[in-house]
């Protein structure tokens, strides 16, 4: 059974699907390709577009969606097989997921790292284990990659451009400061899309601290191999900046501080100065910029950036209703 | 574009026609006014009839709301600009506002204020926030103001009189007791509201200080100037229910001591015996009694009170739903 | 006005054609007797598997179902009459359910005890206050006893047996360990609903204090002189196996040590080998096995258990929103 955990585990014929649907939805609202059809919405995290955006989905395409918010923190699932089951957890994750997949024809799933020990958040346990025992597909509403943010992002920039081609474009996923370690996902999942779509990629950051987990700078080489287009890392703001078609922010902690956080924050402190602001993008090929939501003005990007008209961060949220459509309808009835 | 943010900014024709269609809606409930349509119901402060008469109301009328609860307390959004958003704040109400408007087609709006500076508060920021940046119509779902409330009440008042026409009509606004110092919001509704509807308005209080804010004062002042009627303030209980047709109850923080709570307690404790009773009650015109509701009884009003059939608080409180069924049906699609 | 409090209060009649209707909907699942129609379900307890099923089942009938949370622990209600409200309730029952029931055309309840004082809870205060001022009919689920989950079950029973005529089969209703004293709900239920279907019903059960309330015990013996079948109460476990039909399981709190939790902690350490194994599942008449959910692997049941072919729970689980919707539809447009 299909399940979109990843935009690496689906082939670019059927990404460029979803697009293509994806763009149709955002044409026509409306449909029935849900019609009687419900998804539950799984929130060990909270989230406001996230939510908002499937659960409209759902319904303009004659379907439903069920929030289920288990709590801010852990949820007491047991995961492991075998476990005597005498401590906090009340439930295993194979009748959650069994019995919820009787009820719903989809399961989305939003569950962020516990931020204690990556070697343990790196294997995305809570969506595998929906997706082993659920009967019905699983969508990452977003864990340690966000898929979705994904297409909505690769839907801006072609609608921008005019050419759902992006080959060519130089692609600069930079750094940005922010007071907290965040969460790797969007810039994982970044890169991953990036490369797919055979962009020209420099991933901008402070220290090689900052460097992402080699499964995802693996994931975009092999699409560089793949789809042509490049990848580098680059430290130098000014040389990463020159030329750029594109300029996406993100703020994540540094891996090998993982759970350590108080050792970071030097480090991290001594960067404020990769705010996206009016004279780096000047640096730039008219190029556009986004970011994929939360931000703070002025610490991730200046006020003038945000209220520019190449900023198209408003315009990639919007995007998240129409992909996910695409996702949820190619998921029920293939593409 | 329109908002629905105070009755004060609407005209009285077109209050008469949201009136008019919400006594159709409550007559023949059913309706296609929102369908494929989207609504958002924003609470900062937690909600039972107010959410649920719009979640209902947008079902029956083809439309689907999402529920969004970002917390009890303050969501952190920043509201001002410029502002370096190092702080609490992970998102600016620029962001927040132009997403949720992509995705739906009204916003409704619950931001009670903070109860620590009136001067502050009587800005109502939250709303007026999401009024500026949001793209499509926005609802006060109760802020500083509920006029989804005096709607309500204005409507229940009708169908006890059997006429649209309240002119001629006695109205009580009276303060009564409660543990705690609570919004002003109805109260500056009610008197607002009962004004235009031209009737003969008593705003009963125990003492000046319990006035309300000059805005409310003010427009109540100009609207006996357009719509006839008159105002008066008391303080004298047995006066202010002579011969009343109308009574409504509400308790709220005396204004001077706004952020000072404890201060005002001794004063406040002086009044329980503004509690509405049957005593109370038979010095009025047979008039009715209602409140907005939560009610203490025995605290506010009595159970015999409460309990007559000249207590229309029910009947108020279910035209909540068919009021806010014509307010998103003239939002969308006009008058 | 009928409500859905207990299978003990509808007839036999009745309850086979809800049986009989929500097997038609677990092989139809989509209909309109819902259509344009609201339910409230009122959770005072969290919920996963009912809250879903309610809300999937509402709207695969073309209802919408409004999720109400007042929050994890009590809700600032006032039950009793007469009372001044000056403590902690903000509102009175007979405000709460008149209200509601002018937006919906159902009120769901879920209303655990609160574990103090038996004689208080053992009132099922909560469902009867809301069943008394409601003017829509109301539905338990899950309070002090849970009918919803009776029908699931004896929906699983008869699929698997492939009969509706469950006379003759013996049924073990089996205690188990668990690390906390559990609501004695789901065993009241089964005990009641086990001995309506004219089954041969032991209660196993470690020692006398876990016998349970003489209610559903009087319930039980009302049902056996009126249905056939026998109960007898076992702290066996050999005997009560031996040649078992069914083997249902749950954990409870003893009675007597109700709110004097610690008290009891002893003698339910004692009374671990209770959990359901392959062992004792070998004495039984190829038994199917069952239990409400959520189960503690390993601690009530053992993995071989849950993941044998003779374990209906899941089976059981999915039954919920087929038999909701049969309630549901009953209480609507009558059976």
């Amino acid at each position: 059974m299909p399940h979109f955990l990843n935009t690496q585990d689906w082939s670019r014929a059927d990404l460029d699907a979803l697009l293509a649907l994806a763009a149709h939805y955002k044409r026509q609202p409306l449909g029935d390709a849900l019609k009687g059809r419900a998804i539950a919405l799984v929130f060990f995290n909270p989230s406001m577009r996230t939510r908002t955006s499937f659960e409209v989905g759902a319904f303009q395409l004659g379907g439903h969606a069920v929030v289920l918010q288990p709590g801010k923190d852990a949820w007491p699932i047991e995961f492991d097989l075998g476990t005597v089951m005498d401590g906090e957890a009340e439930e295993h994750i194979a009748e959650v997921a069994r019995v919820l997949a009787r009820y719903v024809d989809l399961i989305g799933v939003r569950a962020f790292p516990k931020f204690i020990d990556w070697s343990q958040d790196r294997e995305d346990r809570v969506l595998k284990a929906f997706a082993k025992y659920s009967t019905v597909p699983v969508i990452n509403m977003e864990t340690i990659t966000h898929p979705c943010q994904e297409l909505a992002h690769v839907l801006a920039l072609q609608e921008h451009f005019g050419t759902t081609d992006l080959r060519g474009k130089k692609f600069v996923l930079t750094w940005t400061y922010h007071p907290k370690p965040l969460n790797t996902a969007v810039a994982n999942s970044a890169l991953t899309i990036a490369t797919r779509m055979g962009m020209d990629v420099t991933l901008l950051c402070p220290t090689s601290e900052y460097i992402l987990d080699e499964r995802y700078m693996g994931w975009a080489a092999q699409n560089v191999a793949e789809s042509g287009g490049s990848l580098q890392v680059s430290h130098d703001i000014e040389s990463a900046y020159a030329g750029a078609d594109v300029v996406y922010a993100k703020s994540w902690g540094a891996l090998p501080f993982f759970g350590n956080w108080e050792a970071e924050k030097p480090l991290r402190e001594r960067f404020r100065h990769f705010i996206v602001d009016e004279a780096k993008m000047a640096l730039t090929n008219d190029g556009v910029f986004s970011h994929c939501l939360p931000l703070r003005r002025n610490v991730k990007a200046t006020d003038g950036v945000m209220d520019s008209p190449r900023c198209i961060a408003i315009a990639e949220a919007e995007n998240r209703l129409h992909v996910q459509k695409a996702v949820m309808t190619a998921l029920i009835r293939g593409l």
